[in-house]
């Protein structure tokens, strides 16, 4: 993966230091020597911060309120407060998001994160003062970029607003997705086909409410996604390095809060503990639950979906889905199910996600949880997939799916289920040994009754009506 | 394992028949042929239903909350109605559990756990009526006890309220471990000791801080249970088969819900969408998450009172945990935290079961998941371990720990992450200096602070004070 | 769960101390103070060791090589040798498997498992020496019956004996389930069906090729679990704690391996590495992988038979499952695949098991992984599951299966799936546009390659000749 | 993620078409109408196939084995072969990469990815025969470069020989960590430190052995990657659309599997039942399962190395891992583990893709496993981080640890562990009433022997002469 930022490169470098030496930094880069380190150490997965553009707003924002509740504590000079606000604000509008170059999975419990978003501010800062990158002594990537804070409440307080964020664009995605599930469940209300259960013939029902229950089905997720995420507005910005407040003023949690309420436009509150939210992961896991079961309920959908499309000549092929792409190498004509198909596999990858965020949340230790990177990748990832996901499902499957309505009413009125029908006006019994005769002679049921006069025509065809079937009704004829 | 009802067996028999065929049934057996078919059919985990007494109670509440509206609807005669109910009540007095034999995993949608309770119930009844069991002419399992019910509406509803008790339980264990980490929080509130982030040396905190964090951490842990089991009081009582309500009054949802609610004492609901109810297996995904959260902090807990525990002399050794049993068999005087370790090991099999029942929900087909019977089993059992598992923590461990105060002290005094505190007063890079000279010369920051005349005494005893170290303060000496 | 020893006893006691001081145990038990305390600690699962008698049966060949090794080291006495391997013999014959009482579910690495077959052979053999149970200065649990052991060696050593012998039945079963196939394979040899991927119509197999397939993948797994189970042939005996061999003889280790080797009739070997065997549990992931793999398969095929045999009039309905209970409680004459479900539950069991194995097995750390008891009892708890499932699967499921000749080859006829049988004659582009105009004007592809004049009718009746389809051929007519 | 071919973007296009209509490709591109369409559907992941070289190469073998095949069987023109075969080396010589567009992660089973291998190698093909990209009429995408295949067969394949020959990647770099390991543990071969186990004092070892064990523990993966690997071998060529070889040649298959033999360097065999071969994803499971195995070791490892490591002051402190960057943007000189740290990331990561393996193995249907795309792209996801993360954690990390022996060999001294070496000499009772006395008076055990006479000075220190603890020996003095 090449570094989104060496095209910048001139050859000219300025020095920098830290705790463990010096380091030529390019002079056009607005990161400095930390992320250097981290691009050194952490050449994982490719994925860098920089392709998750809510996560370095996020950044941005936490820097911003904490610059002005360190000026309002008086510990901040109104001029580099202003050009930290500056900064962070170019970042928030879309600038200098390929200066955020760490890789997303990254040792150090998101150090390298934090010091690349406090690198970059301090540098951009420094040129709003008129100073050069590097000048640090006249505005400092720590102390007063970072002053007030410690990775451990300003990263995961970044991620949490970054994926309440993310969570609004993913119900969006959503909630479109609902829709066309919704429509298509007015368009085939009409439509009768029979219910099955544990794949055997149950009883009727309409297509339209077998779609309407996608529709309510994933009504639901929006619900649990709200829900859930709103464990994310409790955030732990004044913890410091433990939960203690070390090295922050009484004064400032409630000041900084404020101001990243007023920034981000949320409902944020400060933890009631803020050790126990220093070093809980509690949230991200049930937030992970909650878009697991998302995929859980599309991966049960797209199998519906290809066997209802199952077919054309062999299969259940209730439904048809718009043909996407030619389905073989070999054999023509051939069109697959490939939308259900890659939704599948995209639930199956944050199903292991979810493992993945258990795994990590189970993983800490004492005062921290150092392994947040890891999760933090793997939900903005289920994230991103879900949307491409329910994107493609939505328009490239739902809205082009069409009824066999005449094959569908067909085997409602071949089918055995219908002797269920009759079971409050013959009996379990009798009606059980109908379904038998049935299924042995390979007559119909409705031929069965009256020829042996259980019941009138006229009864019958009341009791066997699609409209009264598909429905509660009272027993008397 | 042995059939529990063995032990009544006489020998004579009476003759029952279903769809396939005629049986015998010993006589003294309240269920019949049906139940007999399960246990040939599902002699898988050796787990019966008998084990889940909540399960049982709420099936016997379903049946009574149907008998009554049925009656109510002119379905059913006031005489069996009454014999009905008072087998009900027999039941969630505790009575006939042993006659609940089916495997708790099986096939068939939960159809032979209903079927059990459906023949139990009758047979009971029968004899509040004056007849044999058997004679089901006068109170037949499916005609009366299922009336207007299916399994896939029945079995589900009982779950859920059997669930919704079992999760009071749970929480009331889980409170009263609360209570014991909240005792130690106050016991230990004047204990001195260092923080640690990422197993390395952080800053001070109190050993009381650090025992509140668990209590409140877990605290949240009530809060979610208890949130998530909400999603169980709706219910699809009236769908009948698949949602559709066939077969049932148009007026016996509303009427049944109303019983079940008295009976239960749960403000149970009507699911909106009844065709979305009968196939969604959503509740249980996200009341399983809940409950493995809970399982994740046990273990992270688990995790950090073995690491604070370790020693006695090559360890931490900051806390002492009651010593229950020998360590060793070649070790003398070994003595290992057995407590904790098991704890880890609950939280591991509630991680796989939440896996289980994911897997499960996945599997879910058109109108109904066939897959909820091993749902059910995975979540009880994940229930009735983490209470064991909470009980045996908080006697045999929690309350029994000891603080290595002086221990804890020392390791302060002597630590150089003392250097944060003195970051605001000489600047990041200073202490820096300090830190790296403090570990290569092997001397205390304190010492150098003041070799080095950087503060004076007064100074920095106030600023170290270990008082004034956790918690924010004003930074002005 | 009740003591099963409990029956025994008779008010009398005896009096026994360890590290934490002493304890009346009841005089009938033969368990000893350790175990009483490892039931109290461990009231957990409810599952105790003598739900599995194999790893009974491995503890006390552990305990009898032992003897056997220290006998010859000139360590033990020859009559306690004698008395102690005279009680492990009974063991392995049956007897006393009730004193094993303890939860398989437990802290302390093994250790309650390991005094708990100490103490009961203990006990044992000093009535065989003609003492009193609780006599421990003739014949101790530890100083005598663990000599030269400890539970880190003599504990994992046991388990893996128990798991080779258990693998054993469960290959056994496994087997006896490929015959099943395999008869089924030969029966449906005849049958010509259409073939399905991705659920839509592909070309012509036999139904025999279909249940083959079934008996060929599966052959696979008897490979697989038979090459994996082999890693437990390598034992840590001589390790004692660590694996550094404290207190054992230098001899020991080839003479305990010696004899262990005669007792148990295994080719063990020791472990090159001691230190590395006592802390690693690599070989339980692996075999556990095999295990799940299994779980995978029969996943699948069970999902397959319930695909195949859906209907009766609106599914695939190729293939008939013997109806084995009756499916509804309000479906008159449905009949479930209930056993193919109740196959697909343990499968979810025995994937989540795999998890809480590779959880546990993450969890060890440094010298020893603590977390083996959950291990080994979900290894076990999968073994169990599996071997009932797999029985239950054959003898009430696949040797029932009837085959539905005429709709499998009515549905081959009228596929469209037939023009890729034409591909090479016709090539692909026409074949494709042969397939559309059949779908599309509800044709046979037969019919319209004769009125197209694009084959003769004999080149046609010899290319879809059902024989010709379902394996490699020459292309030329 | 942008188009990597879209550089050489004209303006130009050629017309093309497929099952679904006629679609403009830009003139420029190698790839044809199907790719387009798949580049449409899916955008999924960003993830692309030319993110995985091996698995291009492989394809391109595998066209190049069937061009031969073809040819000797009299199907394909010696010119066009040549084209074919000219085009596929260019590929394996890392030609046209940038042509393979796909995302990983797709539905259709692979179709996509046969696709656009076909169409490169079909326009490149056709250069070489001095067309112009498009004129299929002359070397055609599916009659000639897919000639024999069908996607089930050849994108299997493919696959399987990309994952052998990165899997000889990962083995080689996972070598080269197990040499680090094995010169550690030369390096502190002589350094005596206590073992701990369940993280209580156990007995003395030395870090040699601690560190020779991480070595002997990582070579079982060597094997077990080896030999599962190995499953790979066995390919479906022939097998065409489900495994019974429709279309092709009955001695294609073994002409093929000759050239793919000869071309890949591999020894490949033909799976003994195609119809299995195809549908079955056993070997991606088993494979992907000793990955896992691998992650959870490193897991450990890295686990041990934190704790181990833990200080400066307040930990265990008995290695020193180099530092790698500043750890704390608050706690100055602060340095962390954040090398195993994320070695341990990227094993959740790991576990948690083999659960997704796990889930689209299990979701196969029929003659197919429509989810191979996502099992493929979770594998060579999971190769790839491992490789980086085991480098990162060679270079970064193992061969720059120290050992802090003063400590160390302090703490052994120190120890209550001792008293197991005196087990043998004076008694498991006497030596836990020393364990006990030493605990409580916190004096060293060494003084209380001597103190109370139990053994001479002499015999004393030669049972605790380190040398003498780390390894059996006789018990005589």
């Amino acid at each position: 993966m090449v570094n989104p930022a060496s095209q910048y490169e001139s050859g000219a470098t300025r020095l920098e230091h830290d705790l463990l030496g010096e380091r030529e930094v390019p002079a056009e880069y607005y990161y400095g020597v930390q992320t250097l380190r981290a691009l050194e150490n952490f050449n994982i997965s490719g994925v860098t911060l920089n392709f998750y553009p809510d996560l370095i707003d996020a950044l941005a924002m936490v820097k911003q309120a904490a610059a002005e509740a360190n000026h309002e504590l008086g510990l901040l000079e109104p001029t580099i407060k202003d050009a930290i606000i500056k900064a962070c604000t170019e970042i928030t509008n879309g600038k200098f998001h390929n200066q955020f170059v760490v890789d997303m999975i990254q040792g150090g419990a998101g150090t390298s994160t934090n010091m690349n978003a406090n690198e970059v501010i301090a540098n951009r800062a420094l040129e709003h003062l008129g100073y050069s990158k590097g000048e640090y002594q006249y505005c400092h990537p720590l102390n007063h970029v970072n002053m007030s804070q410690s990775t451990n409440d300003a990263y995961p307080t970044a991620v949490k607003i970054a994926l309440i964020n993310s969570n609004k664009k993913l119900v969006r995605v959503l909630e479109s997705l609902i829709e066309s599930f919704r429509a298509k469940a007015k368009e085939f209300a009409h439509v009768i086909k029979m219910g099955r259960t544990q794949l055997q013939d149950a009883v009727p029902m309409t297509l339209g409410q077998e779609f309407e229950a996608y529709a309510v089905t994933l009504s639901e997720e929006v619900e649990r996604l709200n829900q859930n995420v709103r464990l994310f507005l409790e955030v732990n910005m004044g913890a410091t390095a433990i939960g203690t407040g070390i090295n922050s003023d009484p004064d400032y949690p409630e000041k900084v809060i404020k101001h990243l309420r007023k920034i981000s436009g949320l409902d944020l509150v400060l933890a009631s503990n803020l050790v126990e939210a220093t070093q809980d992961t509690g949230a991200f896991v049930m937030y992970s639950s909650a878009v697991k079961r998302l995929a859980v309920k599309l991966s049960k959908i797209s199998n519906d979906l290809r066997l209802l499309s199952s077919g054309p000549r062999t299969g259940l092929n209730e439904i048809n889905l718009p043909p996407m792409q030619p389905g073989s190498s070999i054999m023509p004509g051939k069109v697959n199910p490939v939308i259900p198909e890659v939704v599948n596999q995209i639930a199956f990858k944050v199903i292991g996600n979810d493992l993945t965020v258990t795994l990590a949340a189970e993983g800490g230790q004492l005062e921290l949880n150092v392994f947040e990177p890891v999760i933090v990748q793997s939900l903005f990832e289920s994230i991103e997939m879900l949307k491409n996901g329910m994107n493609t499902l939505k328009y490239r499957c739902i809205d082009g799916i069409t009824a066999n309505e005449e094959r569908c009413r067909s085997m409602v009125h071949n089918s055995i289920g219908l002797v269920t029908a009759l079971n409050p006006y013959i009996g379990y019994e009798a009606s059980t040994q109908l379904a038998k005769e049935a299924l042995v002679t390979n007559k119909s049921v409705y031929d069965l009754v009256l020829q042996k006069g259980l019941l009138s025509k006229q009864q019958l065809d009341t009791i066997l009506a699609p409209e009264n079937m598909v429905k509660p009704r009272k027993l008397n004829l």
